[in-house]
């Protein structure tokens, strides 16, 4: 490879001669030689980084401290940025510093070196038009930019990708719930039969889950438009122009189209990142109530003989390389393992959260990390579980049928009748004799045949139908 | 110990002469011998139990189905019950059945026994007044009773002590943050000297994050106000009588004070506790928010001779049992011991939350159990760490001054004047040399001794003070 | 209440005027009102303190710096508080200083206090033939003291209570794989129908979880068997006598019965825990097993009509307040609830654990208290799974012998005879036609009937037999 | 983009025309569309997967089942698989099927259409010399062969990366503790000053509690080395020749040079992970030794001004985009960040190891991304710790000594010659007076000049230096 030389303040760094980055993206390759391969720092970052930098420098020509040339050919690259032109200039990792200071510097060497180059300059140049740290980098410190990122991105994420996929399988499910709320089913209590219910009054647990869910995640969004920039290297924000701060997110919220407004407290925004925390919470609910939901599914899907085989789902692959013929509930599977992530990543998030220190949480990379993680999982899963699985429900009604024919627990009924002690003598009997509940209850003299078709009708069971 | 012969569905069982309780708490005693010496369902969603049943009992009188003598004999027990009059005949522990059947069963037995008592019975007689199912439990199942004590005390745990624990914490640093606003401090991130800010600026990114963490935990407060009762045994809400579930949460609401409605959806209610999830992950919030303040407060008041010694913090006791004279900024250990656990009892919340399954999820006494420790302990956790410490908190500002004056990042507001790569020319040269920065920036001829005074003033670089 | 005063280095406190304790003690109850009534100091702890106490005080004898008096009262209060005659003398909680030198002074105060009253003194003496630190602490920090408590604590639970517990499900497991060893049923994978194994492999494999359990527990306790103590203070073992880590080490093992030995490197056993943190890890896996098992029982003993119902478990206790007859796998639930709790215990510990600084770790109480917490529970959880549904498992013969006839997937015998292909379009075929695999597998001219009762027989599909 | 068309049992499918992989890939790719771009299955399963193959396929040779031309055919294309010629053949996503199979269908595919092709055929014959099914997968399920993968890839890892970093930085460390070991400095506990210690003592307790992780990784490597496979479809062994298992773990052993066996009870490995729950056990004890290590070294580094500065950390890069000259911590930043990953990831594991459910765990994808993530992070950030950082180290002997000069807590060293009490009154009128110990034990009179001189001497409180 060939390379050029680049300088920062520490001294001359060989980088390779194309690349746009310059001595400090350069520096941390050479330093962090962990995961490069996997632990890419999300593209989602480097794009909320290239909407801030546009922002800053659309805030510093208003202000009076950037030159519209330079604020135009910033404004410029950022747009490459944007488009994805740029993604192979972007090699760092998360483990890094914990501030994120180099990526930072990666984007600010990148919107320089590369505006130079559009602006007619030549890479090996030894000035360049722009400066990575006095111009692009103007008015902001890594450690406003950088959380500032964290927010953006994570707000998008949610916005474009988690919100809209669990909306999808939300609106599906209460379909299906609509669809099959007249199927009378047996309930099922600790694996055990219980009173019945209809599979659509089952399917509309799930979607008020969903919508809860739904509902915790919007609470946390008031936190997470909230931007740190213009605190710039402690909170104070040393070094900017007068009312930078609100101009800056004002700017960003145009460019974005999501309301972010300025952070209320800037000492909170750089040195604690607990908005990330608490709409991780939110995510992380959501994973437990899809764990849940796929849960039920697998299992009223299971058989098809040996199982409980209430629930059909669509067979999309051969299940199994040994066992011919077999199909899975694959899509559960996906979508328990990711629940099972999210889990995990909270805990790492939680940790990331809880160990910042005076003026600097340094575990940003980590937690925005986990972050887009659980968030792009949750988006991405809910919608193939959607249309793969979802979609595809419906209710087996033999099995559903003979289940709810045969259940003891519809002796529930008797207990505002004869009693609750009375109603356990004739299940528990009719169980140990392996005879019907009617021809039990008849046997014991408690109600009549009549009176136990009349008060024993599992439809009457399910109470009022919305 | 003498017995007396006590029965259920199920045959006779021995239970203690004097115990208002009966066969199935007896059942359950031995049948769970888990940790009954330090597990004990927690007092609270027994005392939340006896709301309900006595809300039940009014519920059930105004629909017709009970008379008044046994509404107001279980009304009776129930306000006993909140008096804490009956703990003792309350042994179960938390480790039985996932539904908490058992726990309720002990309440309807207390319940139904006791009042038996008042009305001039006896325990030994066979038939009792009340009946635990018939008339104690009328219109109820432990699948929404549970759910639904888990509701109430969960809600007035926050209310009545988490709540205003962070609070008090909450204004006694924002008092301390205006008390000390003008004090001038470095500033410190990823533990380096960095540019400088006031004791009362650091101090309001705890409040705010306190602000935020009281924000959370409100947002949380709609879900938890859902109650389940009325769905009895899988949501359908088999056997109540009509609008039973909404008026039952308005005496619930009326007795406690607390604006709990019934839940729009039973199935949810039942089978899922998301509404626990996503509460503690408020909490966790909070969790991770005070081991950033506690950690700081004792990094800060570290010393008092080779520490930062920044921050007095009162000497409450002897620190060392070997150690003369230490003192130990044990309330930040209790604290951040404190966050530790509500961290992992998040965990524990989450796996119970994640593992209902069909109409019940049976982790109710787990998840129960670990949010009600959490929102204890930080409730008395900031109550302890605001009287022992936050109240006491002082600069110690001849060590503030010292730090401030040596710093080599004031260094930073020269950025603007002469540029970031000359500015760490003065600094990295200052370092290495042992020099003050403005011999340094001097002897380098960037700017004059006039200049610099009036440029790096840290009074100045602390930006707008509210 | 009437007081006496008691005196410490800080002056002046009002204590009871019977208790043992002194004013150290009677500060931590002051200073930490945190969950007083639910989470004093595990009592394990206290009788770990009380051991180790008699210990130092032996070697203390041994190396002539102790007179045997002195040495003597100390082991006699020491053997007391082994015996739960003083429990009443240790209030303090979890929530306290994390070095745990509150408790480690309380023990002191109680063991001066109790023996100069045995050695004919009276509590309100000014002067006591014992002090506290000066005797009872001697040679000792609470810095060393608490983290060997903590080992004597985890070390004694987890050989008298956990393994114990886990082995006694085990053999009970075992025994049960051997009685039905030939009982041939289907195979589940993914909750969908496979192949078919016997009732006793299914076991067995929850056999070796736990064996490999056990061993994992095992290979924990060489770093568990390590004490700290002889570091005192700091590590370095200020203050103390020559060779007295050993000898005191030795003098443990001796009162304990249990091979503890000296730690290797005191400053690790003073800053670090990562013993508790590796040995609860192996709890963790044990959960993870429990969980496992458990929830396999339940779902197997599902029903009885409308689920798998192969399994019987005992029916201990009526399941339902509200559906007469019902039972519920009840053991099963709180074996799984006991595992969601170490799962997160495990959390907690690792957090504490990952956050001492410096010379000292001062997250102790609470990883021993979520330690001890876990070990507990696994010993009794397993206990009481054992004797109140393993011990009564028993194959439901019909049902299993129904399934395994019905089942499709028998035919992957077939796969080496005509392939995997063709065995597929058999299975699938019977499935969507309601068929037997024979009459499809004739049906479509790839076996004889002949063949197909050699080729497909479920018991020789189950592999050698052990 | 060309395709041709593919078949499975479930009917035809587009692929691309040069793709090597075949229907049941491509399937897998449609339907599961989830964090495609982040989340491939890790390569080192794909490389696993070759060795088992290729071992298969000589067992099977052996076994007289497969005839040499297929066996060396397969083995050529594992040989390949291992080179990583066919990486870009292997596009499939960790969030797929619970149980791998797709991953293993892929492999299958590849191996036998790259070896039709190695065999002068053409990827668009319709019949091919080798069947996924019947030939690759011969003697094999998905079942036995994912967790057999899982097995061989962990191990790996943790012996070629994992242990090797850990070790690097263990011996460094050792190093230095060497090189320092009669460096006096002052001891901290609580954050607060206390008796000294040496910087060599200091640093071996990092040794130790690395020695320590060394040991408990390989405590857990006997459970790793069992493996599944011979265990088929449930572990009975269904279509398995003689003696399959035993022999195929040899080939294995042989290929990897790992002592891999045969596990002892197929049951379990197939349905259950303890073995990695197990050793992620040890990696997460590691990752909290590396936690501490990190913070301490971050925190005695901490300065350059105002902060502890008793330890010198390399300056890899300029530390911040605003403030010129600033060095920062920042490979502590990334391993203390991969701390949190891993404590993490360890809560997605055990949830995953928790949840498998009758004869197959179907977390298997989840739970193996996290284990070699860990062991990953951990071994890489290790070495870059190492190298960067901990190579490094030298103390900054100039503030050490004036740290210990400045003590109060050398008075320990009087306990035992003036008792705790008078030596507790010299340390807190000399921290309230300011002025030194010596003045104020002499002006109490409570010991001479010279006695103080001789009794005090931190050199002699850091005891025995081996």
């Amino acid at each position: 490879m060939e390379f050029r030389i680049e300088k920062d303040t520490m001294g001359e760094v060989q980088v390779p001669v194309n690349a746009y980055y310059g001595a400090q993206t350069q520096r941390s390759i050479d330093n962090f030689k962990i995961a490069q391969d996997i632990n890419k720092m999300p593209k989602e970052i480097i794009r909320a980084f290239a909407y801030l930098k546009k922002a800053a420098a659309l805030t510093n020509l208003d202000a009076g401290v950037l030159p519209k040339e330079k604020a135009d050919l910033i404004g410029q690259v950022c747009d490459e940025i944007l488009e994805g032109k740029l993604d192979a200039e972007f090699p760092l990792v998360v483990w890094q510093t914990g501030s994120g200071t180099q990526s930072n510097m990666n984007v600010n060497e990148v919107v320089a070196y590369r505006a130079h180059v559009i602006n007619g300059g030549q890479l090996t140049d030894k000035d360049k038009v722009i400066h990575p740290n006095d111009d692009v980098n103007k008015s902001q410190s890594s450690n406003d930019t950088f959380p500032t990122a964290m927010h953006i991105a994570a707000y998008k994420m949610l916005v474009e990708v988690t919100i809209p996929g669990i909306r999808k399988l939300r609106n599906t499910l209460a379909q299906k719930s609509q669809d099959f709320m007249h199927v009378v089913k047996i309930g099922r209590t600790h694996f055990m039969d219980a009173t019945p219910l209809t599979v659509g009054q089952e399917l509309s647990g799930y979607v008020s889950q969903l919508d809860h869910g739904l509902k915790a995640i919007h609470n946390t969004l008031a936190h997470l438009s909230e931007l740190a920039l213009g605190g710039t290297a402690v909170g104070t924000g040393i070094n900017t122009p007068k009312n930078y701060s609100v101009n800056v997110a004002r700017h960003i919220a145009n460019l974005t189209g999501i309301p972010f407004i300025t952070a209320e407290n800037k000492f909170e925004a750089l040195a604690a990142h607990d908005a990330i925390v608490e709409a991780h919470g939110a995510l992380k609910t959501v994973a437990v109530s899809l764990m849940k939901i796929a849960n039920d599914i697998r299992m009223l899907s299971s058989g098809p003989r040996s199982g409980i085989g209430e629930l059909f789902i669509p067979d999309n692959e051969p299940g199994s390389s040994i066992m011919p013929g077999k199909v899975n509930p694959t899509q559960c599977e996906a979508l328990t393992m990711i629940a099972a992530q999210v889990m995990g990543n909270d805990v790492a998030i939680g940790i990331g959260g809880a160990n910042g220190h005076f003026e600097l949480n340094v575990f940003k990379p980590v937690m925005i990390y986990n972050f887009l993680h659980s968030a792009r999982l949750i988006g991405d899963g809910c919608v193939s579980f959607n249309d793969k699985c979802a979609e595809g429900l419906a209710p087996i009604e033999a099995n559903i049928k003979k289940h709810v024919d045969n259940s003891l627990m519809l002796v529930t009924s008797l207990n505002t009748k004869i009693g609750y002690y009375k109603a356990a003598e004739i299940a528990q009997k009719a169980h140990k004799e392996g005879t019907t509940l009617k021809e039990m209850a008849v046997k014991l003299g408690y109600v009549t045949p009549e009176q136990f078709d009349e008060w024993v009708d599992p439809a009457n069971m399910v109470g009022e139908i919305k």
